[in-house]
């Protein structure tokens, strides 16, 4: 995602999340040290650490927690994407090799899970059980997603609702919690804290079902990985689903999303099928009818920069292309 | 182990503990449930749980939160098995298939995690700012200890300290910080919690040469798994470092350490290797000076059935064979 501009009004802060993530992949383990450093190095929009900063801003109040709270939300998002590309077998990410890719599926796992416990020593240094309490909640439904993610693969009788259910557990919650709780940190009130949460949930639903669109429409320069990965992958996403009620071609594919090893044909006669039967525009109303219900909820927040903010960035993900 | 009736101080606690694990692992998601059931059936000691109780009892106050804490422990300790059976490519534990054996890798990632998060869950609600970091920085000990396993897999050159640092990390920190939590959970002074945190540290590393040991002594059928696993997989114990030093046929046996797939014979031979040169019974004597080490920490708690069973346990621990 090009246009971290939008993020300017936490410019200063950004940088010195940066400057503790490099300080917090430096470990005792010289071999963690590089794996962690690579993932760091890969790039990667440090979209949750952004929210968190700028719905901390929406509050009067400051605190010195947030940029705390801010480098956990990256590392259990980081530890997420190791365990992923482990599981996915992917070998590019971001267009650079992933960890599995250099070091193998061994040290992938500890990376992740020791990415994951540093995020905690993190939280708890937060010193607020709200925090420490809506994370673990996370945490464990997002490993709830994952598993449905596993356990739903290849399956070609998936409804929205399953779908919607993933995405929210392996996108939405987190950026949702990363909003709430930067205004938690900053003590905000209720009612705000509850808008953020919403504002965070409806944005991060819309973000991950245009990842999902990107999936089929965008090029593998601008993915940083091949084309149609989640359909080799038995990744059911949105515009699929569609595009099984939607296209005269429907049983065709039906038949490849489950085959288990895809021919290179076989996917791109998939992605030819999804993209002629009007399922991308479908899946692009349903994200913009999320970017709505996302801006709507900024009513309920105080008027300035910040706000602002989280406005244009609610368009800039409605937008995107690539 | 056997032996559980050294804990019968604590009975009706470990079965309060043992229901409340069986209410965890019922999930939202029915194959996350039935690989955490799985694994709770498969058995375990419950010892970490067991040491936090005791630890809790030599104390004069009580608490309601040391279930809590129990429960956590013991997920910490499943989740860490997990990932060390697809790390480890095992198949059998405890004389049952494993969760990797049944469901795979992928599924296995994310039990792990999806158990490691429960425990966060539960940790948040200890509400003690101490127990989160404690267990925070353990966690990421744990997996630091790990990676070390695997990058120093299969070398014939390490020294007896890279071994102590690796079981520290692998076992004996988080049965330190059982006995260490169980006591601050109840409010215990500081010269008591110390003295069990350091009683915990000397049991767990004496508890994992004892393991190192029966890996080489015990028979397939006491140990659950196949003999001299730990030389399949690589992985240099304690009684391999000692006959690298010790053995007539010590060249031999580096050669055989060092080889990627071996052979049947060749894992033979490395046993037998490892057991005519006094390497373990020297190992032997490294556990049991250990396990005084533990015992003279004794002294510094207040004497009483609670206190008793620590000792007995720690004697109990120096003389299992299988």
């Amino acid at each position: 995602m090009k246009g971290l501009e939008l993020f300017n009004v936490i410019k200063n802060d950004m940088e010195i999340v940066e400057r503790e993530l490099k300080k917090i992949v430096k470990t005792h383990d010289p071999l963690l040290t590089e794996t962690s450093a690579h993932l760091l190095n890969a790039g990667g929009k440090r979209l949750r650490p952004a929210f968190a900063l700028v719905a901390g801003r929406t509050c009067e109040a400051k605190s010195d927690k947030i940029i705390c709270l801010a480098v956990a939300l990256e590392l259990i998002h980081m530890a997420s994407l190791v365990h992923d590309d482990v599981v996915d077998a992917s070998y590019t990410r971001r267009g650079m090799p992933t960890v599995k890719a250099n070091w193998g599926d061994q040290v992938s796992i500890y990376t992740g899970t020791y990415l994951f416990a540093r995020s905690l020593d993190l939280i708890a240094r937060c010193d607020n059980p709200v925090i420490s309490r809506i994370l673990a909640d996370i945490s464990v439904r997002m490993c709830e997603g994952e598993i449905r993610q596993i356990a739903t693969s290849y399956d070609s009788d998936q409804t929205v609702k399953d779908y919607f259910f993933r995405i929210k557990s392996k996108t939405a919650l987190l950026i949702s919690a990363s909003c709430e709780l930067g205004a938690v940190a900053c003590g905000a009130q209720e009612r705000q804290v509850k808008a953020l949460s919403r504002y965070g949930y409806y944005l991060g639903m819309a973000f991950q079902i245009t990842d999902d669109i990107l999936d089929f429409t965008a090029s593998q320069q601008e993915l940083g990985k091949p084309v149609g990965s989640d359909l080799r992958q038995g990744i059911v996403t949105l515009p699929v689903i569609f595009a099984l009620t939607l296209s005269p071609d429907r049983e065709r594919l039906a038949g490849i999303v489950k085959i288990k090893d895809k021919k290179e044909g076989e996917v791109l006669e998939a992605i030819s099928i999804v993209k002629q039967c009007g399922a991308i525009e479908k899946a692009y109303g349903v994200a913009n009818r999320y970017i709505e219900k996302a801006k709507n909820e900024l009513k309920y927040l105080p008027s300035g920069r910040a706000t602002d903010s989280l406005a244009f960035i609610a368009d800039f993900i409605s937008k995107r292309r690539y």
